[in-house]
């Protein structure tokens, strides 16, 4: 099996077009999941902050190197700066705490994970700080501009605290602003892609710009609906879609496999994550093989623009896909 | 007749809910255009400099001030900053070439026309300016951060040369950036919204932070059908919308007068623009009748969000609605 990458911009830095997710994974099963990813052949993580795991990340990673599995040159860790921690005092505290947990130096990649500033929390108040703090029915937006974010985040490449930046859920004018005023450009953009939220003008303009794009939620609504997400449950699961199940009939692969490499085809990377070995084994599976074009295009024919991971739907008043 | 307002932060002043649009009038029909959109009762005028007529609009209010039909005072005028002077040192020469093409000392709103930045052009060279040069078949991007255009907008307000300032087409994530480092609050944000494009979440919370909200092409497709533009021209037009013409021939009114008073029932101020006398009065009847909730919820159900003012319709590579 070979992973394939995208090359980063600015650093040249190899990114696997393939990786492992780390949210949603129960802290006390992550270490052991992590362990058995890198086993399996996973060597980009993407993980963050708010994903209330990162020092058990860590700790399937460390136990992975001490075994020798693999070597920390070998890996692609992910981590994400929280809307709580945007301040210029924070950035690098808030980077300095996830390396801790980490257990690492450095990492690959540092994302800014949502495109607005909460009001900081304290970390030995609560670590991580969600969206909402004990007490407030809603959000608090803060005061930071995005500018001042980014310039945050590009002394944590000075410093050679991570090695790569970027944002996650931004969209084309704040990404344009960015781009007027970035020293370092932004490495990669990951968002909601899966084959009911397409964005494929999007995706293309971005790519266009030099910066690599990675999907999260490859699967569309089947995380949002086991999380209880109404409108994830009301819509077909993409691994019962007709298409996607004929596809897949096709190439005799899994439907996960099929959304996974119309993701890899559009040169977009994908982050799947399962904590079934035989599960993680099957999502690998999406690399060395190529989909015919008519398959592409029937997969291209199922956008519905159908977004599940929005702050609005958690009830939060912050309508940043508007 | 009586002018309903919107109370603008943080200045306080008065803008009318219904103005008259001055984009898409030719130059040499505007001055007596303008004269006579006082003449019948429009006191606010809503024009920019990108539109080609800026100098006879002005010709246009002088005219009607000489004549005494109206003082200076009581007009409300709005120009908009294009986006080739974006850059600090511009933007107060952009102001300043509008006032005097409109010959006035101050305007009373001044808007961010698009949220995007391109290389300036001297007024020497070419102005207005448009979207593209002489030999550039695209458009080109300037590196101004809009936080460096707000600071400049700002500095206008401070001088007196603009009562209040605002933005067009801006989106929530570069909106929630800019509230979170502006000094002066924007007033008010124009943007695309008929009953084909509703935007309703948008509206109500940019109204929700303080801000009014001002729709363009209120009547949707059917401007830029006549400037044939293919998706206009493919759907029906509002006027001849059969939930439109319903509502209309209840309340004895014309369909835009109904289009008109939908939005006007949202607190959200239009800018008809029409070079007929007959329609202008038409137009103005807006004011002073009310719609029951009924019709309001059947003109809600023709929301399609179908944008018609995209940079990326007229091929430009500003993808700024993704």
């Amino acid at each position: 099996m070979t992973i394939e990458y995208i090359t980063l911009n600015p650093s040249a830095d190899k990114m696997p077009l393939i990786g492992f997710g780390c949210a949603k994974i129960p802290p006390e099963q992550t270490a052991e999941v992590i362990y058995n990813a890198i086993k399996v052949g996973y060597r980009l993580f993407d993980g963050g902050s708010n994903y209330y795991n990162e020092k058990e990340v860590g700790d399937g990673i460390r136990m992975a190197i001490n075994d020798g599995l693999v070597e920390r040159k070998e890996l692609f860790v992910i981590s994400k700066l929280w809307c709580t921690n945007h301040a210029k005092e924070h950035v690098r505290m808030a980077c300095k705490r996830s390396l801790d947990d980490l257990g690492l130096d450095y990492v690959d990649m540092y994302l800014i994970h949502f495109p607005v500033a909460l009001e900081h929390v304290p970390f030995e108040v609560k670590y991580p700080a969600g969206w909402t703090q004990p007490g407030d029915t809603q959000v608090t937006r803060a005061r930071t501009p995005m500018h001042v974010t980014w310039a945050a985040m590009e002394a944590l490449v000075d410093e050679g605290l991570v090695r790569n930046i970027g944002m996650s859920n931004f969209n084309a004018q704040l990404m344009m602003d960015l781009l007027s005023y970035c020293r370092i450009q932004p490495a990669l953009l990951q968002v909601e892609l899966h084959p009911y939220m397409q964005q494929d003008a999007y995706v293309k303009w971005i790519q266009k710009q030099g910066i690599a794009v990675t999907a999260y939620s490859s699967f569309g609504p089947a995380s949002f609906a086991a999380g209880g997400l109404k409108h994830a449950k009301s819509v077909e699961p993409i691994f019962e879609n007709p298409v996607i199940k004929e596809i897949a009939a096709k190439y005799n692969r899994a439907p996960g496999q099929v959304a996974l490499r119309w993701s890899i085809e559009r040169n977009v990377g994908v982050v799947p994550k399962s904590t079934s070995v035989a599960r993680m084994k099957s999502n690998l599976d999406a690399l060395n093989w190529k989909m015919d074009e008519e398959d592409i295009q029937a997969i291209n024919q199922l956008d519905m623009g159908l977004r599940f991971n929005d702050p609005v739907i958690k009830g939060w008043d912050l309508p940043i896909f508007l």
